[in-house]
């Protein structure tokens, strides 16, 4: 059986916490994996880190997905340490047990046009999928919809399901995935037959969200939303059916950017933000 | 020396008239061309095409560019029967001793993705190119700024100078050029120096015109705007003043889209336009 | 269960001869299926093209798949003319019961690079495609293999399976689809497991051939082949194993070019055919 | 006036000569200019940099370009690391006064399709190419026209000047520019008319050689060549005359790979070299 499994980012919650508070988190409220945190590893003896893993595995939790290390908008000499530096980031990661990374694609420049930008983003994917894809860890890319970022630029990117599978299409490699978000699943007016054409192969990680019911989908900010099945806006219930119906069986995470949460103790954003996946998962 | 022509189209100003008249107000307010009719000539007998145009030059006149009867957008059906009945209209365009036609790109579609929309208008432009080529007829392609009308759909697609000649550059054709309009080179931002990057024989035909004051850059209407030189928001100057540096010396015309001018009788409507492009050109 | 069906094309097979005798020359060979004959079926009266389809069925026939009448390599005006037509074209397949048509790739070109070539196919495909789905006609397209043939010019395009499925993205249609040839697929050093790769509908419509024993693959050449499962030199086993495993259940034919076949009776080369099919199949 | 200026690069020599003797060698014999040697530049202390270029125009000589220190169809991992040492690399180029460097482009791959190598190559150069700009090396690219070496493999690639301008203006950069040479521009079939059709700036080196006059234009061998001039199947004349006319003003060297120079001491190649290449300049 497919089954979604949730995944506790204290990152994406806005919050500031030792990685082993987030482990202790974790485990108190529910959640079936905590995110992977590179500096964390990167700080262990290399004889640990296999412990590490197990040491989660015996608090019933495993790994969710690592953010990834490397900049693909960085300028070129930035870009070119971060990629020279990944292989080892890679192999911490690999030792520790992680199979999953993933970033965000930009949507909008100044001065690239889409085509360069495209040209830029393939290869720069590329060349981060070689070497991720050495060390058995997936790549997913998530896609990010508002219109309220997309279209404060010249050049408008990438900012739907189906421009993400041409990006990844043109890497040609079947490692990289993608990252879906109900948030930008939403403002990008897709549907659950858009998630029913993909492959759950395709799926890397999944983020649930909901948006402010008192605006217009193309009003939604980015970084202004709410906890998932809040206000009724995003219709997650139709978004996870679908991804049970093609056998979605990853990670699930919350990342609401939310005011209301903003300044309260770790503790109970952590709390509310379990009851809120608990209730649409 | 290089030199701009003044272009009388009154379908660019709304008007309403026949070419009989069209022509008698292109001489009576000094222009130095007038639009090329398909209608009107595809309505004379094979025989007194070439008449019509020496007809033209008795009257201080040359040929403007015709439009293109050709809609790059129209589904696979409509586009091939409109493309069977070009060469027949080029033949006609020729005789008469038309040298130019254009159109623009729509910048934005709500089902197709920036890329599926390049290679769409890549290939129908050069289809449409090689049949005009054949008439040695020169194709014009106006790209269009404003962000009220690119933000719009789903897929935003070319709206500005760097996108246009990327898309040329994509046909392989070098008779495919542009055709420049204040009013898009403003919305997008541009420069003189954006201009002077240009080769002249990349221009086929350039508009002017002006923008609101009282409006942002990024609030401006495409089909809400205001006589070239008349509200100085635009650096019409600057702009022609480019185009003179690079040697361009093809016809310059004005399509204000202006509620002002609308309802006015043409001759009124023709009288304030000769006297606007008179002050800047 | 899946099921390959035997499709007899005398054009294929060099044979001039009129519907009325291939349709008897199917059944007496046991072939499941006659190739479509667009001349044939647009000298019927309209009324009586959904009886043309009833009455292979009564011969235990049913329609292969039909020609494409349009020349994707055409200049603009024949093109054109060629596109024109097709709505009637597909109007008659389409009341006869038709279902699939196809065509092939030209692998090579003296005046387009790759990249222009491409751009001209992905949208002269995307309009045929446009029309043919409006009959539901699926669209095949053959990628043509030997080295002998996509060498000869100065840009070789489009000559294997992974290109072509990305000509197909680019078109951004799932109605197009593949062609294979094992004559193809061979001398492209292409295996089951790619063939594995592609979902069923995929593939519209399948040729077995057989190359020569006594050159190299990349000597063999795109107009001398051998009946399949006759040399030996190609894994037709291999090939059709893997076409099963992924569900395929459409047309096979042969497509042999053969010097031997050459001048014998049509009754003769027919028969021999059917012989080989079966072998195979 | 526009001026071509001879260089020697030993290497290109197949002659492993320090630094210093190369010097001697390009000054006894009348060169204008002797190849950056990066590997002997990094071995200098960073204060005697500029020093080093200033012997080198005490000697009346200039620098030629230097090789590229990136591989640019590395593993991901070597191409990482190797754009990470980059800009080091060029300050030292810089420092030293070199204004150029340049790299080749490989004509084909058994793995990636032209237009995922496309891609490949359009990035990797743009990554590159932004770290030269920074230390203003102009960063030039050769094409490789035999057919005996890009139809070996199963993906033919960039082989021509037409696919290299392509692959430049994917890239965006006006700091990239193609290195010609007479060998890849008569197997790839071209004319002066197409030399013509450069800008001066777009070219940033030029080689000439001759090629074996027993041998059609398909079957001659990238790395079997003549020395410019020596056999007349090459139309040099009219290579360099078309270069002049459109202002061309660079270094110009000979890299003959001849079996003939082949073991002779490297005095004798280099007069040899000086020779044919002042019977052509």
């Amino acid at each position: 059986m497919s089954e979604l499994w949730s995944n506790l980012s204290c990152g994406a919650l806005g919050l500031k916490v030792e990685f082993d508070e987030a482990v202790e988190l974790a485990a108190e409220f529910g959640f079936a994996a905590v995110e992977a945190d590179l500096g964390y590893l990167a700080g262990l003896p290399q004889d640990q880190l296999a412990t590490a893993g197990k040491r989660l595995g015996e608090r019933g939790l495993r790994w969710g997905p690592a953010g990834l290390p490397v900049d693909l908008t960085a300028d070129a000499a930035r870009f070119a340490s971060q990629l020279a530096e990944l292989p080892g980031k890679v192999a911490i990661l690999q030792a520790a047990g992680v199979d999953r990374t993933g970033t965000w694609i930009r949507p909008m420049h100044n001065e690239l046009t889409y085509r360069r930008n495209f040209a830029r983003y393939t290869e720069r994917i590329a060349l981060v999928d070689e070497i991720l894809r050495g060390g058995n860890l997936r790549f997913g890319l998530e896609y990010v919809g508002p219109k309220t970022f997309w279209s404060t630029e010249l050049y408008p990117f990438v900012h739907t399901l189906r421009e993400t599978r041409e990006l990844i299409a043109a890497t040609g490699s079947k490692n990289v995935g993608i990252v879906l978000d109900t948030y930008h699943w939403y403002t990008s007016a897709e549907t659950p037959d858009d998630l029913r054409s993909l492959r759950a192969d395709e799926v890397v990680a999944v983020d649930v969200n909901d948006a402010h019911a008192d605006r217009e989908r193309d009003e939604q900010m980015d970084l202004d939303r709410c906890l998932p099945g809040t206000t009724g806006t995003i219709d997650v219930a139709g978004f996870l059916g679908a991804l049970r119906d093609i056998g979605y069986d990853g990670p699930v995470k919350v990342e609401p950017f939310s005011k209301e949460l903003k300044g309260l103790p770790a503790r109970e954003v952590v709390e509310k933000t379990a009851a809120s996946l608990k209730a649409v998962l």
